[in-house]
Formats: structure tokens, C-alpha cells, sequence
């Protein structure tokens, strides 16, 4: 079944003129309200949703989590990124938590005021995926915080114009070079980390260069090898899943970048929908809401995609950091062989900031093929602090002007009136107003934030991050392993052994072809 | 029918496996060759597509592009995007395209070689859609040749943080600024230009102002009343729409930066890629055979998404400008109404830069539900330039692989083997290879490049053109208008003067929640 069809547009449509729908279908959370009255969610399917999660244990799974039950089964752990953010007395692991979290914040009071010996400037954060994305999104949402801190800088490809581009015209003698990654052997973080090192070498010599080192990983003799010095390695913890680990030292440049107010705010926020998310019943209970509605829009009906349109320059990267937050974690459906009933798990996640997207993409979301949720982001303050409220109020306009004509759309009969008030002759109407009809019948939902602060984008990020838990205890997925990636990484080596000759393991025509390809190319 | 089931993805297991793929489907154009041996076209489906495209007349279309026919209906206008490369000397337009084209490269010259009076070392670039993804792309694409020129910094969202970031630490002294905008009137550029020139006149004063602004406008008494120069007003053509206009005037921001000479190379590329598609049979055709190959893939096949893998940093805005390109081209039906047959128009086109993707969404590609049809696009040359030969290698061989393990997966037995070979317990295993499962038989392409040059660049981005082109003429859908994005416009300007109190109109009840929402947070 999906939406697809005009019988579900116009379903759509009848469904959203029920009354009260203002009421029963805007969930409010703290520092985050939910609009979803336009999702072809009634009543009815709304109550069914609530009877299939009592049914899948999902509270129970919420108690897990908090109990730190080893609720990651493939990997025989609990998940603990909640417990970074407070919360967590009752944990064994909380005291070890606290201070790990005192020396990133020690640290990040040293450089900021001068403890390094130099003026720290620039930062340039080295990691991939989980040690990369999060750290990203919250730099571009919070950044006009850091204007006393350093700037952050991101190096993340193990194509070396990534690092080429990173050190465009920085200044080795104010830069502090950050290295996050759990094993220390993530080949694309291994490469840029002697990139950086060489680099640091060439401008400052040999004995400069453990002074402009630090790193975050659970392998501290390989930072040391590196070169970072000892009391500048801050762990990981193995509780904690990359996508999930912003809130943790991974946040470490961040924590430099904003400062630790700034910092404590975040987590609050984080803690605040925790709080939340732990206490209140399903039926009032936000991430837990959202995740019945995308189980029943995704997996029930068949939308294969959502996407996102974050309305806030700042929040610009959230559907980079959703992409992986959200298929990574449910993108699976081998996990289950067992379990997974639905067709389909997790649901491709795309998007971009508006109103970009209105002078690019949008077209297909009002007249191409209707295979996409649309989940709008609003700040209330938007322009606000930058001082030009009339644009920001232009900024919040559009975003509602877009979900609006989603969903009532534009009939040809329309678009005849509105064509001839123009003034075009008769003969030019009949034929441009059939490429004007716009169905209509599209549904989105409205994410609105009170500001873009680091309590709010505290509380945004968390909220995902317990949708996607709880989206995955309905499927019957384990939304904390990965086992999709590695494979990869196998073969990747291989290759690139292949490549240099030094293997020859048979394999499929298409990339032995590639192989001789390159091999000629690059002789 | 869709390529999710078990036996389809057999079946493109077994597809692959004929013979003589390599020679059948490795697909070459100037200075792109695409490898789709790994798609699910058989040698009896490809004759079949060949069939459809000599039924849907796509010759005779092609013959329309290049004669400069008013091919795009709705509009009444020709498309001459392809003119603007070259091979236009049988069209009036001809000789204006290229007088064009010569003040642009005319005031490049002046810019670089100091003739405003002050050295440009920015230039701060402003537009929206297809007056901002084009210069992006090309920018992030060549900068390294940019070396002798200004930077570029853009700036493109209504919001007031982009211009607040766009001008962070910016020298009003030694900047230029540019707006690209054909009306002058598009509410984002507007605002920002009207930012800019505040922001100009605070740092500089009054009489400074003209001599740091210029325009790229076919309204040249709006760009006038901004505070342009008449003679640094340069004109856009109506019959080259804002995604396929990074060739004009459009570029004039990337020929300053670039200089003349790498420009010409750029469009040399394209027009390479337009002779190809111009001249050569349908059975021997890049951008032809790829939009027969899309069609059946989506429209047929119903495959309904699209995912872009750039393993190059520096294509990494590609999948952005094929969201605008193939989106807002394609992404219709009821243009159709009368028409287009197929279930599914223009896919959803999403992704990102590899091998960033491999640590996040990879997962949903390898073990979620399938669907998506992956591109991949490597250079051969990758690291040569930056001097590191090895990552780029390792850059290249993790695409293969990607490649590789989308097609054969991994069985459970197999991952049983491989467990067993790390000394992992028969307990762990048996919990363990489930998860470890990965289907295979997914599809993907590979798009070589030599390098990535301007000329490399400018036959990729030619190519991609006239691909979108051809699946139009495939679907029976005009590629060159974009309807669904005005009504759009209309609302968001209703909706604004609603949050201010000056319009009443009534609005459905989620609309007016919303409005009353914004008024109470702003008061």
C-alpha cells in the first residue's frame, strides 16, 4: 500500500477537515512542538498505532534503556548516550561518566583561556561518520556562541583534497589539531591524522608538534604513538554508538568552540527530553508518538523516503546528521530475517535547508511523484538575534506557505482564473494551465523550536535520537549495531591491494575490469 | 514492479554474470565513460529500450534541441542552454550569446588584473536555485585553479544567519559583490542584495558603493536602482532556464575567479559532450542510453530514488546540483495528465560525497530495504594533484568496493566463516551472522573521469544535461518549465502579510494555528 494514489490524496484531504485535529495531533515535547496534523493519521489509525506499540512492548523497551539493560543484543551492550546527559545515578558507570566529561571541560577552560602556550584559533577536528557529523551540525547551529572560542575546522575524506582544502590558509601556530575515532584505525581518520602531523612538522618543527595535538579514543596507545601527549587523550566509551556519541567527548572541540556554559545548556536540553522520554506515557509521550506515526506512514503505507526541510540556515546540516543517525540505525532488515515484519524498515532520509530547496526540488514535491514525507524545522526567533526580523518572518512565511500547498494543492480550474486575472489570452491558458494543476493531498509535519539555542538543539537532536530508538523497537530492529559497514572495509582493502598488485584474489569481471583501468591510468 | 524481492535481486546476480557485459554495456562519451554492467538491464531489456526511444521519436527530439525549436511548450520558448558551449552558428541568437559572453570575459579580465582600483579578493556571490547550485558545483569542483583569483563565498537563504555567516571576517575593501537574479525580484536575492548593500555602505560609505557591486540581470533598471553600474549589468537569456545556466553570465563569479582560459576549457568540455549527443546514433549515445537505462529502471522497474555517490571532495555539491537538475526538470505528472504513462517520473535524487557516506547511510544501502539505484563518480587522477597518490587509491578502491559488496553481499554461511576464522565463539556466531546478512544484488553504476578538469567537468555536468533531457522526451514531460514552484510564492507573500495583520484571507485551520502561533512568539 502507499500513498501514491489520488483516492489517498484526497483521503488525505478529508481526514485533515476532521475537528480537533489542532488538538489531538500537535504533540508537544519540551523545547520542541510536533504539528503533524497534516499526516494521514485519524482517529482511528492514531488509536490502532497505540494499541500496536502496548503490543511491541515499547514502553518496557523505554525502561530498558534507562535501566541500561544490555538492550544492544548483537553486540551485548546496553546503549548509554541518555546517561552523558545526566539522569544516570543509578548507573555503575555514572561516576566513571562525570569525570571523563570534567577533564574534557578541564581541558576545554585550558585552551580557551591561553593554557596551551598559544592562542588556539583554529581547530581542525579529524573524524568520520559518528566522530564527524554530530560535532558538524551543532558547530553551524551554535556557532555565533563560539565568537570568544576558536573556530572549528572539519577534515573528514580520505581524499586528500579534504585535508588541502582544510588547511587552506591556516596557521599551524594557532591551530590545535583534534583526532576522534574509537579504534584509532578508521583508515580515512588514520590517513588525515598523518596528513596533519606532516603538516604540523613541516610549519612548526618536531618539538612543536605534541603541543598542537590531542586526541578522543579508546585505543590511547595508538594517540600516543600518534603523537598526542598522554593527559591530552580523552576516552570513548563502548556504550555509547558513534551516531549517538555528540553529547560525549566526541563533542570535545565544541566543548573548546562554545565554551562549557554553552556546553551544559546542550546537554540539558538533551537531559530535558530524556526526562520525557523516560516518563510520560506513550500516548503523551513525543519521540515515542513520532515513531507510531513514521511505523505507520513508512512501514504501513509505504513511503519510501522522508524529507527534511530544516527552515534555519544554522540547522543546515541536520539531514546530513539525520542520514545517519536514522539508516544507519534502522536501515536493516537482515537483523531481523526474524522479526521485521514490515516492507519496508527505516526510510531513505534526504533534504536540505529552505528555502533552498523551493528554487530547486520542491518542484517534484508538488508535481512529481509523491514518495516523500515532508518534515519541516522552525525556529520562532528566527532573524531575531541577527537583527532582521522582517527576513526571518519571510523564513517562518515560506516554511508554512510550502506545507500548505502541499496539501491543498492547485486544480486546473485554478490555475485558469488565476492565469486569466493575469490577463493571458485564452488559447495560452488552455495550454499552460493542465502544467499548473497541482494535486495536492501531500503530507509533512511542522517541527517548531522556540529558538536556536543550545537547549532547544539539545532537546531536537535527543528527540530524533529516541524516535529512532523507538521507530526500531516497532520493527523488531537492534537500532545500535552497524554490521552493514564492515564488509566494506574488507573489501576495500583488498582492492586497494589489487590495485598495487599485491593481491590476487579473484573476484567479480566489473571490478577486475576497474582494477586493469586504474592500474593503466595511474602507471 | 519494483527490484525489492529476493528474486530480483537473483536476478541481477545472474544478469551479471553473462558474457560480453564489459563490451556491451561500458558506455563511452567524451572524456566520461560509464561502467553499468551492474544494472538490471539485460541485453534483450536494453533492445527493447532502444526500441521505445525510436518510438518515442528521441531523435528527432535531439534534432529539435540542437535546431533551437520552441521545444519548450508551456513557455513557448526554444532551450539554448547547449548554445552558449558552442556549435550555435546557424542561430540569430548566435552572435548576441557571444557578445555576451565577451563582456563577461571582458570584465573577468578587468577584475583580475586590478582594473577596479583595488584588489578583489572575494567575491561575494548572491542568487538562489539555478543562479547559486551551478557556481557552487564548479567552485568546490576547480578551485585549485583558482589560486590567482578572488575566493568565492555565497550567499543564498532568506534567512539573515546565511548573510551573517557569508560576510563573517569578510574585508568590505577588497570585495565584490554579485547578484545573479533574471527578474531582480526573487524575494531571497532581493533581501540579501538589500543586506549587502547595507552592509557596503556601513563599511565603505556612499560613494564607494557602485564600485564594489555588480549584476548579472535581464532587469537591468531594477539592478540599476540597487546601485549596479550600467556597464556591469550583464544580461541572461530567456531561453536558458536557471539549472541549465551555469554556462552564461550565470558563471561570470567562477570566470573571475577561474580566469578565462579554464573557463574556456569548461565550456569546451561541454560542448565535446554536445557534438556527442548531437551526432552520434542512439545505439552509441552516453546521455541517450543513460535516460533509457533510468527509465527502465525507475519508470519501468518503479526503483524510486536515486542516490549520488561522489568519491571525489571536490564533486562533493553534485548531488545538489542533480536535485535541481533532474528534479525540477523531470519531477512532474501532471504536465502529463495527458501524457506521461509511467508510475514514477524523476526519482528522488539524494547523496552525498563518498566515503563519508560509508560511515552513515551506507548501512540502509547494504542491509535495508532497496530502493535506490546508486551512481558512483570517480576520477582517475584522485590525489595525484594534492601529491598523495596512496589515499587517492584507497579513495578509489573503496568505491569499487562499495560497488562490489552492493552486487555480492554476504550470506550467513559466509559470515559464519569469517566470524569463525577471528576465533569468535559458536554461541557469539550463531547470535551473531544474522545480522550480518547482506543480500547483494543491489544495482549501481560507475561514472569514470579522467580528472577533474575543467574540460573533464564540463562534459560530466553536459552530459547529466542532456540525460535529464532525454528522459523527459522518454516520459512524454517538458523538461524546461517548472510550475510547481510558483504557487508557492504566491502563498509564503500571503502568509508573511497574515503574521504582520494585513491580510485576512481565510486559510485552512493548521495555516492559521501556525500564523497566530508566530504572532504570539514575536509580539
Amino acid at each position: 500500500m502507499t500513498n501514491t494514489s489520488t483516492g489517498s490524496h484526497q483521503a488525505l484531504k478529508d481526514i485533515v477537515r476532521e475537528d480537533g485535529r489542532g488538538e489531538r495531533f500537535v504533540w508537544k515535547g519540551p523545547h520542541v512542538e510536533a504539528d503533524v496534523t497534516r499526516q494521514p493519521l485519524s482517529e482511528a489509525g492514531y488509536k490502532s498505532m497505540l494499541k500496536f506499540a502496548e503490543e511491541q512492548k515499547l514502553a518496557d523497551a523505554i525502561k530498558s534503556l534507562f535501566a541500561g539493560d544490555s538492550i544492544n543484543g548483537s553486540e551485548q551492550r546496553p546503549a548509554l548516550h541518555w546517561a552523558l546527559r545526566g539522569n544516570a545515578a543509578h548507573l555503575a558507570k555514572s561516576a566513571e561518566f562525570a569525570e571523563q566529561a570534567k577533564a574534557c571541560g578541564e581541558f576545554a577552560t585550558k585552551v580557551r583561556s591561553g593554557g596551551l602556550g598559544y592562542k588556539v584559533k583554529t581547530i581542525l577536528h579529524i573524524g568520520i561518520g559518528g566522530s564527524d557529523l554530530g560535532p558538524r551540525l551543532i558547530w553551524d547551529a551554535l556557532r555565533p556562541l563560539g565568537h570568544e572560542g576558536p573556530a572549528l575546522r572539519f577534515c573528514a575524506n580520505v581524499d586528500p583534497a579534504d585535508f588541502a582544502e582544510a588547511t587552506e590558509g591556516l596557521d599551524a601556530e594557532t591551530t590545535l589539531v583534534i583526532v576522534v575515532s574509537k579504534s584509532f584505525k578508521t583508515p580515512e581518520t588514520q590517513a588525515n591524522a598523518q596528513l596533519a602531523r606532516e603538516w604540523l612538522i613541516s610549519k612548526l618543527g618536531e618539538d612543536q608538534l605534541m603541543n598542537h595535538m590531542a586526541a578522543v579514543s579508546s585505543a590511547p596507545d595508538l594517540a600516543q604513538a600518534w603523537g598526542a601527549p598522554a593527559d591530552r587523550i580523552f576516552p570513548m566509551d563502548s556504550a555509547v554508538g558513534g551516531r549517538y556519541s555528540v553529547w560525549s567527548s566526541v563533542g570535545l572541540s565544541l566543548m573548546i568552540a562554545l565554551g562549557n556554559e554553552a556546553w551544559a545548556e546542550f546537554l540539558g536540553g538533551g537531559s530535558d527530553m530524556d526526562v520525557h522520554f523516560r516518563d510520560a506515557p506513550l500516548e503523551e509521550n513525543l519521540p515515542a508518538r513520532l515513531a507510531m506515526m513514521d511505523y505507520h506512514v513508512h512501514s504501513q503505507r509505504g513511503v519510501p523516503s522522508r524529507v527534511v526541510l530544516a527552515y534555519a540556515h544554522r540547522l543546515r546540516k541536520l539531514p546530513d546528521f539525520l542520514q545517519q543517525l536514522e539508516m544507519e540505525s534502522n536501515g536493516k532488515s537482515a537483523a531481523s530475517g526474524r522479526g521485521v515484519k514490515a516492507d519496508i524498515t527505516a526510510p531513505i532520509t534526504w533534504g536540505s535547508v529552505g528555502t533552498l530547496g523551493q528554487h530547486s526540488f520542491h518542484q517534484l514535491l508538488h508535481q512529481g511523484t509523491d514518495r516523500s514525507a515532508a518534515e519541516f524545522v522552525v525556529a520562532m526567533n528566527a532573524g531575531v538575534n541577527e537583527g532582521y526580523k522582517a527576513n526571518g518572518q519571510s523564513l517562518l512565511a515560506n516554511a508554512y506557505a510550502q506545507a500548505e500547498a502541499f496539501l491543498v494543492g492547485r486544480s486546473e480550474a485554478e490555475a485558469e482564473v488565476q492565469l486569466r486575472e493575469k490577463g493571458v489570452d485564452e488559447a495560452t491558458i488552455k495550454a499552460r494551465a493542465p502544467h499548473m494543476h497541482m494535486e495536492g493531498g501531500r503530507a509533512s509535519s511542522m517541527f517548531i523550536l522556540d529558538d536556536i539555542s543550545p537547549r532547544s538543539v539539545g532537546a531536537l537532536i535527543a528527540m530524533y535520537e529516541h524516535r529512532t530508538f523507538a521507530y526500531g523497537m516497532l520493527l523488531g530492529i537492534n537500532p545500535f549495531d552497524q554490521w552493514g559497514v564492515e564488509l566494506g572495509k574488507v573489501m576495500a582493502e583488498e582492492i586497494d591491494n589489487a590495485i598495487s598488485g599485491t593481491s590476487t584474489k579473484d573476484r567479480d569481471a566489473t571490478t577486475l575490469r576497474l582494477i586493469k583501468k586504474t592500474q593503466d591510468a595511474r602507471a
